[in-house]
C-alpha cells in the first residue's frame, strides 16, 4: 500500500523489456546510439512538431533546470507558482543551471497562476531598468503539483500574456501523461498550438526507471542545450538506455494509455475518500494525485495496517484527538490495483 | 567491431538481471530504497572503509564534478594532468559545479601527473595571496585516459604532496577497476592507505548501464555532497535502479572479475597491434585501452570492413600514403570475444 | 531642486579634503595603505567591537552581495523583505555573488518584515529536506527603503529568530547614520548588542563619493570575505582613496551629524508636505526619504519649474485630472538648505 | 622611494582638480550625470569610434573580467598567456563573471603570446565536440605583464588568427597608455584598427584615482554590458567622480603625456640597472616596468635604505651571497623623479 508517489512505483514491462532488448551488442555512446532516431521522430510525430528539438535524460529536475536555463539570462527571473516543483523541490537546480537567476512567485488557486497576477508580475519586475532582475521564461506545471490541472484554455492564456512581453513559456510536463489523458487534448493542443515553447516531458514517474525528454518547439537553441546538458553532466554514455525506455514509453500511445490508467486508479480511489466522514478535498483531483484532510483516526489505522503516504507536517503526530483533519498527499500510479485501493479506503474508513 | 570505447558494450547479464528483479512492487524514493543500504555496506566492505560516505550518480562525470566541488572553494583551482577527463572531456563540468574554480595544469608522461611536478604547481598557485586562485584539491585518473597505471607507491607519492599542504585528494576511478585488476592491490590499497581522499568508483564502463558511486573516506561531507547532488538534478527518484546495478555489480566481486577481463582482452589485442609492421605504441598499455600509431592501410583496411576506434585528429583522411602513422585509439571492455579482437587485428595486419 | 536620491548630492568637504590629503607620495595598494589601519580601529571604537573584522569597497549594492555571500552557500535562501535593495534594486547581485542562492521574501508592514513573518518563512523552508533550498541568512534593512526604522527592540526580536535556526544576521545601512540618529541609540546598540552579526556601514549617500564598509563582529571569515572581494573585482589598488573618505566620514562623528542633518532636512520637508491638500503619507517618515501621495497638479508644477524626484509607476503622465493623487519619492540628503526645500514645497502647494 | 607598482602613486594634479571641480551641486546617479555624454564623446575620437560603447568601472579585474564575460559563454574558454592578469592576478575574477569558464595559456616570450601558439590552442579545442569546452574570446595584454610590448602588427597577426575561427579579442590595457606612448601609434590603430574587439582602458595606473574604461567597439552587446555591471555592483551611484577623473584623463590627451613620463622614467631607471655589475635583464622593457636579475648585495643596500619594490620568490632572504642574482620588480609611474630614480640606482650601484 504504496501511495506515497508515482515515482515509487515499478516499470511498465514494456518498458523493462525495451532494456533488455537494448542490452544487446555495441552502440556509439552519447546519444548516437541507433535508437535516439527513432525517439526523435515518435516525439516529433506525437507532438506534430517536425521541427523540434529532442533530449532526454533521467530526471525531471534534469530536465527543468536544463530546458528553463537554456532561454534564462543569469540576470533574469523566471515566472513561477509558489506551489511548484522548481521552487520547492529542485534544491534550487534553476537558479544553478541559470547562473544565479531569481524566481518570481505567480499566485493561484489550485497551484495554477492566474494569467492577470503573471501579468502583474511580469509590469512589477520592469524590462528597462538596470536595477531590477530582467523578464526571463514563465513556467507552469501541468499537472499541478496538487493535482488539479489547466485547461487548454487557461494554458493560451497565460502564454499570451508570455508573449506579450516577448518571454519564452517553459511546461513542467512531469505528469504530462495524466493531463493529457484527463483532458482528452492531444499533446500538440497542450503545448505549442497553446504556446508554450519548449516541455519537460515525464516518463519517470509514469512507467519509466528514469527518463525525461526536453522538447523544444523551435530548436534555435538546440546545440547550446547539448552543451549544457553535457556541462551538467547529463549526457550519459550508454544513453541507449534512455532512448530504449522512451521509444517503448512512446510506442502505441503507452505514455497515455499509463496516463489513463493512474488517473482512473486516482479517482476510485478519491470516490472512496469522500466517504470518510469528516473528510475535506480542497482542489478537485483532476490527474492522479489528491491532497485530503482526513480524521486522524483514520490515518493511524491506515498507518498502522503499513499504508504509506504522506501527512503534513511531515513530523505530525498520530497521537491527539481522532476527529482532528490532518492534511495528507496520496498518488496513484498506472501499477495500483483496485483491490490494493480499496484496502486502502477501507482502512481509511474503518 | 567496434573498439570506440568501453562505454559502447552491454550491461553485464547479472547486472541486467539485478534490474529486472528491482522492478518488483514499490520502493521508497530517492535513495531511501532498500537496496542502498546493502550496496553502502558492500561498498564498504570492499574498500575496508567501514565510517565512508557512500553515494551513487549515473554518469562520470557527475561523479566527478559533484565530489571535486565538494572541496573545492570557488576561488579555488584543481590540480589535473592535461590529460584527463575534467580537464578534456567534461564541457568544464568541474568548473561548473564549483561555482567557477580553475584548473591548474601538471603534466607528466603517460598521462601521469608527477610529484615534483604537482609540487611545483603548488608551491607557484601561491596560498596566502590574494590576487590569486587559492590551492583546491588534487585529482588523479586511474586508470589514465591513455591506458597507463600509477603504482600504489605513485599515488601514495602524489598524495603526500598534497598532504604537504593540506590539499585534498580525488581519484577518478572511472576505470578503477581496470587499474585494480591490474595492479594486482586491494581496493584500499589504491585509495585511502595511498591517501586518497574521495573517489569517483566506474561501473558504467565495466558492464553497468550507468551507475557510478561517490566515495568520501572521511564522512564530514557527506550532508553538502547530498544537497550537491540534488541540486546539481542527479538524485534518481526511482534511485532503486542505480543501487541494484551496483549491487549485482560489487557481488562476488564481478566488477573485478570484468575488469580483469577487459584487461586481458586488451593484452590480446596489443599482442595483434605490435606485430603489424610500422606499428608504434608509446605508452605502453597497462588496462583495457591502447593508443597507437599504424599505417593509414591498416586502417584503411579496418574501416572499410567495419571496425569502429577513434583516428586523430578526428577528420583524418584515410586517402593517402599508406605507410604513414595514424594515430588511434582502442578499446576493450570486458565483452569483447578473443574472435573479435583476433579479427580486427587480422583486418589491420592485411 | 534635486530630490531624487541621496546619491544625487556631493561629498562633504571633509571628505573631499581627506581625498586632497592622500593624494601626497605614495602608498602601497591593496589595502595595504597607511590610512586603513587607522580607518579599521576607528570603526572599532565606533562600533564598541574590538575584534570586528573591517573592509572597505566602493558601492553599497558590493557590501550588501559581498557580505550575504560569505556566509550564504549556493543552495541556501536568503530572507529578506520585498521591499529591500537586495531584492528590487541590485540586478541579482547577492544570487550572484552567493553563487545562486535563493531570496524568500518576508513582509511586514512599512518595509519591515515582522518576527511572525520570518519564523514562519524559517519553518516553511524545512531544513531537512534535502529537496528545498536551505536555511541561510536573514538580512533588515535599516532604514527602510520607504524611510521607515526598526526600533532597536524590534531589531532583537528578529535576530533572535534567526539565532533560534542557527542563522546569521546581515543588516544593510546604507542608509545606518539615519537610522542611528533618529534613534538616538549607539551604533554598537543597533548592530551586534541588538544580535546583527554583519554590516553594510554606508559612506556613498550620506556624504562620501563612494564608499562602504562592511564589518563583521565576528572576523572567523575574514579571509574568505577577502578572496570574495578580490574575486569580485572589489579589491581597489589605490585603495587609500577609499580609506581617507571613510576617515574623514568617522572622524568626530561627522557621519552621524550628517545622518541627523539629512533627517531634520526631510523632516522640514515632510511638514511642508502634510498641508499639500488632499496629500497622503502611509508610511511615516523617520529617516531621510518620504513616499506621498499628492495631486498630480502639485507635481506639475514641481516638475515644470524643474524639481526632480521620481514618480511612480516611472512613466506616469502628468497630463490628467489634477486631483488624483500619484505617488512619489522625495529623499534629502544632509546637504539640502532649508531654501531649497521651502522652494520645493511651495512649488507643490500652489 | 617607492617602485613597487605604479598603482602605489598619486592622482595627477588635473585628475585631483577635476574630482574638486565635480563636487558641486547635485547630479543624477548610476551613470546619468552630465560628464559621462562628454567623456563617451572624448573616447569616440580618441578613438576614432563614434559607434562604441564606453562605460566606466573603477578596477582593472573589474573592466577585464565584465569585458570578457559579454563574450564568453560559461562552457566557453578564454585563450590567455600564462603571464597575464586574468590568469594570475585576479583570483579567478574572469571564470566568476563568465559563470564558470575556462581560461586556455597560450605561450610566448616576453609575455607574448605567438599566432602559431595561439591557432594549435584554438585547435585543440576543438570546436564541435560536444565534451570540450568551447572556444571563447583571445585576450592580450598590452604593454604586458612583464615591461614588454606587441607591435601593432603583432597585435593584427593574432586576432587575425582569431578571426580565422569567428572569436572575439580583448585587449587588457590596464597600461594601454605606456603602450601607445611608447609605439608613437593611435590609439586606434592598436585597437579596432588592429583587429581588437573590446579594450580595458586604463587609468588607475596612469594618474587617475580608481577608474578604467570598458570600450566596445562594436556596441550590440552594449545593454548586456550594463546588466552585468549592476549586477556585478560595479555600477556606481556617484558615477559622476569616476566620469569626471575620466574627463581629466582624455583632456589634451593626459593619457598619453603622462604614459610617455612613466616610460622616460622607466628608461632612465634601466639605463642605471645596465650599469651595475653582474645585472642582467632578460626582457628589454618596452615601457614602464622592468623585470631585473640583480646581485642581492645590491637589493640588500637598497632595502636598507627603504626602497619598495618586489624580489621574487616574495620570500626571498637578503642575507646570503652578496653576488647571487635576486629577481626583481620595479615600475614608475609618471610622477617619479629624476632625482629619485638616480637614487634607487645609486643605492643598487653601491
Amino acid at each position: 500500500m504504496n501511495f506515497a508517489s508515482d515515482n515509487a512505483g515499478p516499470m511498465h514491462p514494456s518498458v523493462l523489456q525495451a532494456i533488455v532488448d537494448a542490452n544487446t551488442g555495441y552502440e556509439m555512446p552519447y546519444g548516437n546510439d541507433t535508437v535516439m532516431p527513432r525517439v526523435r521522430d515518435m516525439i516529433r510525430t506525437t507532438f506534430e512538431a517536425p521541427e523540434a528539438a529532442v533530449y532526454l535524460v533521467a530526471t525531471g529536475t534534469a530536465a527543468n533546470a536544463l530546458a528553463l536555463s537554456t532561454y534564462t539570462n543569469s540576470w533574469d527571473t523566471i515566472y513561477a507558482h509558489s506551489v511548484s516543483h522548481v521552487e520547492e523541490d529542485e534544491c534550487g537546480a534553476p537558479n544553478f543551471y541559470s547562473n544565479g537567476a531569481k524566481l518570481t512567485l505567480v499566485e493561484g488557486d489550485g497551484a495554477k497562476m492566474t494569467p492577470e497576477n503573471l501579468r502583474r508580475a511580469i509590469t512589477k519586475t520592469g524590462a528597462t531598468d538596470v536595477h531590477a532582475a530582467q523578464r526571463g521564461p514563465v513556467t507552469l506545471t501541468q499537472a499541478t503539483e496538487v493535482g488539479t490541472l489547466y485547461s487548454v484554455e487557461e494554458i493560451a492564456q497565460i502564454t499570451n500574456v508570455a508573449k506579450d512581453y516577448g518571454l519564452k513559456t517553459h511546461l513542467d510536463g512531469a505528469r504530462f501523461a495524466n493531463a493529457c489523458a484527463a483532458l482528452g487534448c492531444t499533446a500538440a493542443e497542450m503545448t505549442w498550438k497553446a504556446g508554450i515553447d519548449m516541455l519537460s516531458f515525464g516518463g519517470t514517474k509514469n512507467g519509466c526507471a528514469g527518463v525525461e525528454a526536453v522538447i523544444f518547439f523551435d530548436p534555435e537553441k538546440a546545440w547550446e542545450f547539448e552543451l549544457r546538458r553535457k556541462r551538467g553532466a547529463h549526457l550519459f554514455s550508454k544513453h541507449r538506455f534512455l532512448a530504449a525506455q522512451m521509444e517503448a514509453y512512446l510506442r502505441d500511445n503507452l505514455w497515455l494509455e499509463l496516463g489513463a490508467k493512474a488517473n482512473a486508479n486516482c479517482a476510485r480511489l478519491v470516490k472512496g475518500l469522500q466517504d470518510i466522514e469528516g473528510a475535506e478535498i480542497p482542489d478537485t483531483p483532476q490527474a492522479n494525485m489528491v491532497f485530503a484532510h482526513l480524521p486522524r483516526a483514520a490515518h493511524r489505522r491506515a498507518k498502522e495496517a503499513g499504508a504509506q503516504y504522506y501527512l503534513f507536517p511531515l513530523d505530525v503526530s498520530l497521537n491527539g484527538p481522532d476527529d482532528e483533519l490532518i492534511r495528507c498527499r496520496m498518488v496513484c500510479d498506472w501499477n495500483k490495483t483496485n483491490a490494493e485501493i480499496d484496502q486502502l479506503v477501507n482502512l481509511l474508513c474503518g
